[in-house]
């Protein structure tokens, strides 16, 4: 349990499968756990209030602002950044970030949505190209961070170095580790050894001496499970399938071990016996418990909950932008990489000068 | 069992990180399940006959010949190819299927050599720019082909048709569908919606009728584990960070499993009255079942065993191998190859005639 005192969040209301019914009982689970939090809620009044005078506590710690329009889970992105800018409940929870009444915005609508509207509203950091999105990956030694997990498509090494920085700044946030490791995600097939642009990223990487990160070179699939490095980099295609099929696989097993343990009665008994081994384990790979894609890059921290999630999935969600807040994400991002480009820029002055006298 | 009267396999007994030592031994767990195979067995006599000889039906079953020399694992392939072209038991195990004594061969060793021996020796079929590897994917329906898992990194369009084609042509053989389902891995996030080669694929799919195939749009990496198609197609960096992140994942939860079974005593009785039931989910998820990555796209069937596996890892590979020759899966790929390019000629001079008179 922490206070969370002087933290702020902003939620928007209307966003995921199942709307307030699903995002207010989230909010006040997390409230539960850090009683110090506030709320600004944005949504339709007729589908918010009667759900917040549901929540007493959560109603006395929220301030509700009323929206018109939200934005519905299919729509395209350009559209709903055309319908939506200025007045839907998911632009006026991102622009509260904007404007410092909020510390983190959380939403479980669209994705592609969400991430027009947050670069529109926030603006990409100065010398960042593209935003990423950053997912807490369970691993067998903790949690380690993977991005871009849908973003970007086709990242240049340009982008692959900065996403390395900002992985590695989020580290600092939620782990305490000084020197976080990064891994590049690549192919182990000797032929052809990874993209022009992963190769090129991991040179940079490696020659250049980078504060506050420690690169441990190529990573494959595999090292995902295995939390061999705190930081894994790739571009979002590629990050969001890794994503998805790990999901996709824990179900398959999680499939497989029950049919396996209703077989026979011998293994039904031996179920019930292990019964709170089981519940270890179902806990150890609820998806709900890591819920939250983190926006890295922009001018303020924007968190992306699954849409289909369950009120404890969205408090997850919300644990997370908490401690992204008290932690200092986004300065830890931003002195990242204005540490990394003053440094680059004062190193190429030395290089460029012996040809210039 | 099968009788598999006529099939021969070349083996290359150098291959994998033990060699002969588990090399021969699959090779005649393979020979037990299917008494009517053949080998042509390619090594180092000294490493060879000892084993060999400790093997008597494998050896009544075989035609041996000594190869000077091997190919490590750890061998560039550039090197491998110029140092072992002609002479190493990889080399001459890929060239016994292009002089016909062998219908396929089997290796262990170094999959970017062994594509690059393959590729010179045997070479690609007309029409197909670009081989890919195949691998067999199990899922909840039962098991899917997923393509490319290595070869190429970064298809374009045509090179992903090519694949569904190949691989539609390869569940005909293993599963004997007629029309065999498939789909292009894609990402779900709205924004982005995948790469233009992916979308340009995909709309040639849509809007071209082809035979033995019927085209079922995107799938996500969560639909991997789910058999939601018989054949997933994607370019091999993704496909082969797909295929080691759900090994990664199965091997991370078999560990949080074997750690939550021994924690207490009704645990571990738990473990006891169940442990039939635990053995068959072992077997579910057992990767030495469903070794084997078929290289498809060249003029004879190469199938690369994982170098890390024992025996009975080797022998599914030999199986896999056994069934594409009984199946005649390269004249299934040569014929749908045919059959698609005779069609868009056509249909491409129907197209053009109005425009010519």
């Amino acid at each position: 349990m922490s206070s969370s005192s002087g933290v702020t969040i902003a939620i928007d209301a209307m966003g995921g499968d199942h709307g307030p019914s699903v995002v207010l009982p989230g909010a006040a689970i997390s409230l539960e756990r850090r009683p110090g939090i506030r709320f600004a809620i944005f949504g339709e009044e007729q589908a918010v209030l009667p759900v917040l005078d549901g929540l007493p506590k959560l109603k006395a710690a929220s301030v509700f602002h009323h929206c018109d329009v939200s934005i519905r889970m299919d729509e395209r992105p350009s559209q709903a950044l055309r319908q939506g800018r200025y007045r839907s409940s998911m632009w006026r929870a991102v622009e509260a970030v904007k404007t410092g009444e909020a510390h983190v915005a959380v939403s479980a609508g669209n994705t592609g949505a969400l991430m027009a509207m947050a670069k529109f509203c926030l603006r990409t950091m100065a010398k960042v190209e593209r935003p990423a999105i950053a997912a807490i990956w369970p691993t067998l030694r903790g949690e380690s961070i993977v991005l871009d997990v849908g973003a970007t498509i086709g990242a240049d090494a340009q982008q692959l170095v900065d996403f390395s920085l900002m992985g590695a700044a989020m580290a600092r946030a939620l782990f305490g580790a000084e020197q976080p490791t990064v891994g590049l995600l690549n192919v182990g097939v000797e032929e052809v050894k990874g993209q022009e642009e992963v190769r090129e990223a991991a040179r940079f990487l490696k020659e250049t001496a980078i504060s506050g990160l420690s690169y441990k070179g190529f990573v494959e699939g595999d090292d995902l499970g295995k939390g061999t490095v705190d930081v894994v980099v790739t571009e979002g295609f590629t990050g969001n399938v890794a994503l998805k099929t790990a999901e996709g696989t824990a179900k398959q097993i999680a499939g497989y071990l029950r049919a396996a343990m209703s077989q026979t009665w011998m293994a039904r008994l031996g179920y019930i016996l292990a019964k709170s081994a089981f519940d270890r384990l179902r806990d150890k790979m609820d998806p709900r418990k890591v819920n939250g894609g983190v926006f890295l890059g922009l001018n303020g921290v924007v968190i992306k909950s699954h849409g289909g999630t369950d009120a404890e999935g969205l408090a997850a969600a919300i644990d997370l932008a908490c401690a992204m807040a008290e932690n200092g994400l986004l300065g830890k991002v931003e002195e990242a990489l204005r540490l990394f480009h003053e440094r680059l820029t004062a190193e190429t002055v030395v290089e460029v000068a012996p040809e210039t006298i």
